[in-house]
C-alpha cells in the first residue's frame, strides 16, 4: 500500500459485515494500492463502529453509507466515489465524454444491482427474507431469464465494441464494478451463472482479468474481504436459482 | 424556446406516452427555453416512432431511454442527463464539488423514484399490475409509512440546510427533480401526500417555487406536458394509497 504525496488517507464509511455496495469502492482502493481506512470495521475505541458512521451523517448530510472520506471531500454514491477515484487513481478516461461513459456503465451495473438485491426482498427491506420468499419465488425466474440476459448481453456487446473493456482507452473503474457484479452473481446464482455464462465470453475474460491482477489477488488472499453472506445484496438462496 | 449561438438542437429520446423519467429531462430543457424535439414523440414518417429510438441504440450503444443528443454528444441515464444539460445552462454549481453533490442529490431521487415504481410493481416489469396486485399491497405501507417519510425527512434538512435549495447557491437541476417528484407523489399517492406534506414545509415551498416559475408554467398549460397515467412510473391505483 503506497501513499502518494498528494493523497491523504482515505476514509470508508460502510457496513462492516458485508461485502454490499462498499465492496465496488475497496476494489478499486485495493486495486491502486490506496492507503485507506475501513472506519466502521474499527472498534469504537478506536473511533470505529456505527457511532462513527453516525457522526459523519451528522456532520455532513450525506444520506447512506458508503461513503468516502477524502480529506475536505465527502463522496458518496457508489458510482460517484467509483468516477471520484477512478479519475484520481487512472482509472477513468480523462476527456470528459468518456469520463462520463465509464459514470453511466457504472450507474448501469448499480441498476443491475439493485434488481439482484430486490429478487430476495421484492416487498420491502424492512421484512425478512421468510416473510416474502413466496414473492421472491415468484419474481426469481424473471430475473434469471429475462434480466440477467438483458444486461449480460448489453455488456457484452459493450465490451465487444471497445477493445474488451466496457470503455473505450483500457481498464476503468467500470469494469472493477463489472468483477464484482460478476462474482456476486456467481455467488448468489451459481447455477444460472454456470448456464448463461458461456454466452458473453467477453464479459467472463476481463472479469478474470480483473480476478488476475496482483493487488486484487493479494486482497483476495488476505482475509480482508469480507465473505459473502446472506446479510448483504447478492444472497445464495437455492431455490432462487431455479 | 430562445436558441443560444452555442447550442444545438436538443434531440430527446424517451418513451413518447407517459412523462416517465424523460420528463424530468422535458421540464429542465422547458424550464431553460432550450430549443429541442421529442424525437420518439413525431410521427415515423417525419423521422420519429420508435424506429428512431431503435436506430440510435444501434448507433450509439446506449442501453435505455431518455437519452440526450447535443450533436455529437450523447447522454444517457437521466441524473447524467440533468448534470450536463444543468451544467451548461446554469443549473448547476460551476465548482467540481457543488456539482458533484447536485448529481449526487439528482441520484438520490432516481433512487426514490425506483421505490415509487416498485410498491405497484414489487415482481416484475414483465408482470401486469393485476398479477401482482396482492404483492403490491403488502408492499404499499411500509413505502407509505417508512420510506416517504425517510426520504422527505431527508430532504427537508438538506433543503433547511441550504437556504432554501437542495445545493448551496440557488436553484439547480436536482430542485427540478423534486418538483416532479412532488408532482408524480401527489398524482399516485394523494391522501399519503396530502397527509404527509405539512410535516415538510421546505419542500413544499421549493416545489411551489419551480411551479411557479413562468416557462414551468407555460409548459404546464402548453397541452404539450402528457398527463400522469397508468402506463407510466407514477401510477395512482386507490388501494396502495391507503
Amino acid at each position: 500500500m503506497s501513499q502518494t504525496e498528494e493523497t491523504n488517507m482515505y476514509e470508508l464509511y460502510y457496513w462492516p459485515t458485508i461485502q454490499g455496495r462498499g465492496e465496488f469502492v475497496r476494489l478499486l482502493l485495493e486495486d491502486v494500492g490506496a492507503d485507506y481506512v475501513d472506519v466502521i470495521r474499527k472498534p469504537d475505541t478506536e473511533g470505529g463502529g456505527r457511532n462513527a458512521l453516525l457522526a459523519l451523517l451528522a456532520e455532513t448530510g450525506h444520506f447512506a453509507p458508503p461513503i468516502l472520506k477524502d480529506g475536505e471531500t465527502i463522496v458518496s454514491q457508489t458510482p460517484l466515489i467509483m468516477d471520484y477515484l477512478g479519475a484520481k487513481h487512472g482509472l477513468a478516461p480523462t476527456d470528459e465524454a468518456g469520463r462520463r461513459e465509464a459514470l453511466r456503465l457504472s450507474m448501469l451495473l448499480a441498476d443491475f444491482l439493485v434488481e439482484a438485491h430486490d429478487v430476495h426482498h421484492p416487498l420491502a427491506k424492512e421484512f425478512y427474507y421468510e416473510d416474502q420468499r413466496d414473492e421472491a419465488l415468484r419474481r426469481a425466474p424473471s430475473f434469471r431469464d429475462t434480466r440477467i440476459p438483458k444486461f449480460y448481453g448489453y455488456l457484452e456487446r459493450t465490451i465487444a465494441a471497445n477493445g474488451g473493456y466496457l470503455v473505450t482507452g483500457g481498464l476503468s473503474h467500470a469494469d472493477i464494478s463489472l468483477f464484482q457484479i460478476i462474482e456476486g452473481m456467481r455467488y448468489a446464482f451459481p447455477k444460472a451463472s454456470a448456464r448463461l455464462e458461456p454466452d458473453y465470453p467477453g464479459l467472463i475474460t476481463l472479469h478474470g482479468e480483473i480476478a488476475a491482477r496482483p493487488n486484487i489477488k493479494a486482497y483476495a488472499a488476505s482475509g480482508r474481504r469480507i465473505p459473502f453472506n446472506e446479510h448483504g445484496i447478492f444472497r445464495h438462496y437455492p431455490e432462487l436459482d431455479g
